[in-house]
């Protein structure tokens, strides 16, 4: 089949190689952060939009940082894991973060590498600080090198114009194939909580082609901000899959700027956590909703395995499952499948206590289909754009969340043209 | 999208729905087998083609047969598994096989099991041997019940005319979503070995919507044809992968029905089970090329990982990733989504020793872009049709081989679509 090559990436918002994403806007404005300073500019690929973005931060902010699993972590992580390390070894706080996207400088070895200490040493030079103070960030066609003229050129530009209110311009510079900008805001006791992320392929637990960078004003101290930025990565970022394939670059990093000062009461401190919990999940699942093709945003919910983590194979396998996901885009109450996706994902559980509903609507029971069972029904829910899928597995307290989308000739439309 | 609903399956062979497989021919004949007569008709679902299938064995035949690993067996498998076990208590021979497309009883609880256990009675009564000496098999939609009705009088039909060549007529009466009829032969030493196979998609190790049926009329030990049988699997339909997705329904069956004689030599013996394991290697490499929206058949070879296990981890991490199999449908070389996906497939391998070549041209050395990567030559290299991709993960004997293809927007319009 001839496949029609993308010119470029598409406009934001619009609709070019693909349909809107499922119930999603983009954020109207998002607050200022005392602490963080944003520019950005084109440099690297695209002549129509800015794709380099730098983030500068005051002194003495914390900032806490989880990365990719796969085992090929592009040259920007493997030198954002030594200079966090260098944070906590209390020889140098973190500075500034640069962000490109168009190329993910990955699988580019020691050549890569050296780019990337380039461009913190680049705009350490510029801010006045050490190299070691700036955490670098790529996203984009793995296996190319960054133009290093260009994108040196762009750190000049952006440094000169830093501005506190620029999140938005932040928000849409660092999209790769997102159709809408995702960026999600709250506050709590007097704290403000911003934050942005880009994703919408390569999008798997453990992370994704996901970056997602997120600061408050609050002062959290950096053993706590660590903490809490793990328990938020299970909880948010790592719920979701739109193709099961885990990126090398992702990052997911949580910035305290201390500008507002410290949550006082442990009440304060819960509300805090739980506010930079729901501003997460906000941009998680807005990655799901803007799924490439997707069409429908699919809840899974596990309940009662052995273990956390059989719920959560259980729902992994549902939400991997090709023939699953197809189903769900023509909306066709195929049910078997969804039987056949948790047959699949092995020991742990009784498959005679499985049952399982779409949308409250029941669909399986003792292993099989439910006594009460309505084709008609079911292909009623499955027209609706956003689904719940509960599947109880056994009687345990253990639950697991799964966040997916359907698989439409959209993904394959975006996947076997994109080379922005 | 509005979704087009296809009417009833593809006539076979013909561009229907889906484009042609990847250079696969029907079978011009298939040969017969003394001991094994063969009938269809049409009795489940379709107006236009049989679905029905009877397979008769002589008095004396050793059969045997590997299944699903799905924890959702279907009824007529696990009444498969109990009907072998009194084979091998000695208290029944095989006598027949029954196998219907269209539905695939799975799904279906205790109704299914019923219904699986009347087929059996009601072809054990036409044949007069007792239900236990029958082995029944569906494939098709799941969750549905099985017309009985029409299935029994079907029966009826098909014992009335079974005939020792009706190989081909049964290859077809086999298929579901099948674009080609799939049957491979070959002799040794004076011994036939014929076989047919069915499937195209929810096809991965483990095995798949796959049925496969071979008979030799040598005489070979049930204990041998045993051995023979799982070592035959490992390396044939264990290798292919169409989307990862393991059905409820898989079965491959090995018939020996005695009437060549055994073969009589070591040498003999050899060859005999190398020309079982060619007709095997030959049906499933038929099912990938015929896999649901193919237009390519690639070849995963990895070597010298910590073991054959690592080595096939790796091989089915590439072989899933929707990334790597829209690259290849677009003959893009976005090479670096082969790093990623390589990069998923877990522990046991020294990421910095990976190597990768595409039909011979260099694409990854040392963990990354090799030296001397043309992604003009690569790009050339992916227009083929069929693609060798060898993997080197360390010094290591250790082997394995994944068979896949590529993802296109036929696969999802036969899955958005298909419910024959």
């Amino acid at each position: 089949m001839p496949l029609r090559r993308a010119g470029s990436s598409p406009a934001l918002g619009t609709i070019l190689l693909r349909s809107m994403p499922v119930n999603l806007k983009p954020p109207a404005s998002l607050p200022v952060v005392a602490g963080v300073r944003l520019a950005t500019t084109q440099a690297i690929k695209s002549k129509h939009r800015d794709d380099l973005t730098v983030m500068h931060l005051a002194p003495g902010c914390n900032v806490a940082a989880v990365f990719t699993q796969n085992r090929y972590p592009a040259p920007p992580v493997t030198l954002c894991r030594e200079h966090l390390q260098k944070q906590a070894d209390r020889q140098t706080g973190i500075r500034a973060l640069v962000i490109n996207a168009g190329i993910a400088n990955a699988g580019t070895l020691g050549a890569g590498l050296e780019d990337a200490k380039e461009s913190c040493r680049l705009l350490a030079r510029l801010i006045k600080c050490r190299p070691a103070q700036v955490l670098p960030f790529s996203t984009g066609v793995i296996m190319e090198r960054l133009p290093m003229q260009r994108y040196a050129a762009g750190l000049v530009r952006c440094v000169d114009k830093l501005a506190e209110d620029n999140w938005l311009a932040a928000a849409k510079a660092i999209t790769t194939t997102d159709t809408v900008i995702k960026g999600a805001t709250a506050t709590a006791h007097g704290a403000t909580i911003t934050g942005i992320a880009k994703g919408s392929g390569m999008i798997h637990p453990n992370m994704a082609t996901m970056l997602a960078f997120v600061a408050t004003d609050a002062a959290i101290e950096q053993q706590q901000l660590q903490r809490w930025q793990k328990q938020i990565s299970t909880d948010t970022y790592n719920t979701i899959s739109v193709d099961g394939d885990t990126s090398t670059n992702d990052s997911f990093v949580l910035i305290s700027t201390g500008k507002a000062g410290a949550a006082r009461t442990s009440g304060e401190q819960r509300a805090l956590k739980t506010t930079l919990t729901d501003v997460c999940a906000q941009l998680a699942q807005a990655i799901v909703r803007d799924g490439e093709g997707a069409k429908k945003l699919v809840m899974i919910h596990v309940h009662g395995g052995k273990s956390c983590a059989v719920c959560r194979r259980v729902g992994e396998s549902i939400a991997r499952s090709p023939l699953v996901k197809t189903a769900l885009a023509a909306s066709d109450a195929n049910v078997g499948r969804f039987l056949m996706a948790i047959g699949n994902a092995g020991d742990g559980f009784d498959p005679k206590a499985v049952a399982m509903t779409i949308n409250d609507t029941p669909v399986l029971q003792g292993g099989g289909i439910h006594p009460h069972y309505n084709e008609k029904k079911t292909a009623a829910e499955l027209k609706k754009e956003e689904l719940t899928i509960t599947v109880h597995i056994g009687n345990s307290n253990s639950h697991a969340l799964m966040q997916t989308c359907d698989l439409t000739h959209d993904y394959i439309r975006i996947n076997a043209d994109y080379r922005s």
